[in-house]
């Protein structure tokens, strides 16, 4: 879920000169980013394009948006994430063109870097260090906290994804809007608003889609494609956590947790989003899920309809958005849990002091 | 879920004379059925506004929508629905305005009857029978099997709910788009698209949801009133019913239950949808969800990504649509389970044999 919660266009660009650290930051209106970028894309040959490490729909649907957008210029280009592409996204059109950090041998000959979806370059992980000092880079993304570490930087936090803004690029280089273009930006779109559920959907964000789903994106087979192709272990796991639903700090806080032993016993169990099950329940501000993917080291998922857990999981040594943070915690489940329930007291208690 | 899964617009006008059983089928376009409802609202004073029993939002809201066009009008109305409105849509513009069927002393007075949502009459339960004999009836749905049991019928299956037909009625009567009434059509649309994922949500829904949120609808507030207002009780039985997922016919089926026993263990829970989670499970073609609703009385969920389960419900004593239809069958667990298998066997045979 990105930061961004309303549907205004904010747009800075800032010119970076990584080499010496000088940073010159200007205000433009998109057209001429886009104008920039498109400049870019016609003087140069050899492209690569990457996007965060553990890529989820928005960030694929980019990549694979913004290569289509050079095979049209007829520009070469290696597409490389470190980790590659979760099994759950091999539907999507274009998907075997992605590589991971081990299938990129030689990144001498780069020449742009274009980072997508993106808020720091280290968020690329292993990729970032593999891009040639001599490469420019290339920033598209929507998120608030974006560190603007590219030479051309075209930040729209008021879009939903990225996808929608790789697509805006895309069709003022007057390229057709293929089915195929079409059905990649609505999974960018659906993946990043949670299928029109968050608070960054906005009109231009349903204007789109429409328009995607007239281009021929099929709305119903989409979604079948991203939510209907679980294992049963994930349900089950997921069954097993909801039946151990706890509340704390007067029905404040409701929690739920997962040891290793459960997921010994559901090995394919994706427990990514468990925790937004528990945002159902009317009552609690604050929600959050305890995964032990090793023993004794806890993945902590927090999130919040009014709190700042953002604020909460800085102070357990982690991080995120105001709504939907996470950090890592060791420990055995109770000292897991007093560390979070410590945390949310203090931020509770300094609340009513206010 | 309605049962139409395209966008295209079908429209048929029924003329029915109830009082001798003498049917008049004609074809119309939308603007003529429209003209003809408009007309009706501009000569009569004495209105009911219903829906079918156990209401959603969708119905809630092409009941309200009317009623508001009534009120701009300057037209009495009664709301009536048989066992009143669910306290989840409590939220609503306008709810407190819809009455139950015990509410209603004396229809005698009523000159149209306006039925929303409704595929047949007897859907609105005790409602249908209190409409006199000398009242007119106006049907306006999108279910495809509608009986047309009403004097002017203004049914459009190819819309994805009934929230938009009833706005597109509003708009031609030239009233403006409040954001009252922009909330309660996206509200409609989304109940009826599953927030836009079922194969019914085509491009114009996503126009017309668009059109509501620049009019002031907001969609996360609407998603957070509709979705987040659950009882702990009802995750904490999703729960317990997901840990008992089974798999049935070499894997082609998949089924999970919940007992009488569960049920008083979590009185608040509300299984509504429950079912749905299984066809998250990449695999079986058929899911069901047994809902112990009484000792030895079961109400049985059936869906599916290809199968007829109308069919399959149908020769259990139920009905529905072709992916998502119902039952109620009486017996102990076992029983219940071998009475759809045994269904389910006779279908797969039937379609291997094909």
């Amino acid at each position: 879920m990105p930061g961004s919660t309303g549907c205004s266009l904010k747009l800075r660009e800032t010119v970076l000169n990584r080499k010496n650290g000088e940073t010159k930051v200007r205000s433009s209106d998109p057209v001429s980013v886009h104008d920039e970028i498109k400049a870019i894309i016609k003087k140069e040959d050899r492209f690569l394009i990457t996007t965060h490490v553990r890529p989820d729909g928005d960030s694929l649907a980019s990549v694979l948006v913004f290569a289509g957008l050079l095979d049209a210029f007829r520009k070469s280009c290696r597409i490389c994430i470190d980790d590659g592409v979760p099994r759950k996204y091999d539907f999507l059109p274009g998907i075997e063109r992605v590589k991971s950090f081990d299938d990129l041998p030689d990144s001498s000959g780069i020449g742009t870097a274009v980072v997508l979806d993106a808020s720091g370059l280290e968020r690329t992980g292993r990729i970032g260090d593999r891009i040639p000092e001599t490469a420019r880079i290339v920033n598209i993304d929507h998120h608030e906290g974006n560190s603007r570490f590219g030479e051309v930087n075209c930040i729209l936090t008021g879009s939903s994804s990225t996808a929608e803004i790789v697509y805006d690029l895309y069709r003022r280089c007057d390229l057709p809007l293929t089915p195929e273009v079409a059905r990649l930006v609505y999974t960018g779109i659906v993946c990043d608003t949670g299928c029109f559920r968050f608070a960054n959907t906005g009109a231009q964000t349903l204007e789109t889609a429409a328009e995607m789903v007239r281009a021929g994106a099929d709305p119903g087979k989409i979604i079948h494609d991203l939510q209907n192709r679980h294992s049963a272990h994930t349900l089950q796991a997921l069954g097993h956590a909801l039946t151990r639903i706890r509340f704390f700090l007067d029905d404040a806080v409701v929690g739920m947790h997962l040891t290793c032993q459960d997921l010994k016993q559901f090995p394919e169990a994706d427990t990514e989003g468990f925790v937004n099950y528990l945002r159902m329940i009317e009552g609690p501000s604050v929600q959050f899920f305890i995964n032990e993917v090793q023993p004794g080291r806890h993945r902590v998922s927090l999130r919040s309809h009014e709190k700042d857990v953002n604020q909460i999981a800085g102070r357990l040594g982690g991080g995120g958005h105001a709504r939907a943070a996470g950090c890592d915690i060791t420990g055995n489940l109770e000292q897991v849990q007093d560390r979070i329930l410590g945390c949310l007291s203090a931020v509770f208690k300094a609340g009513r002091a206010d």
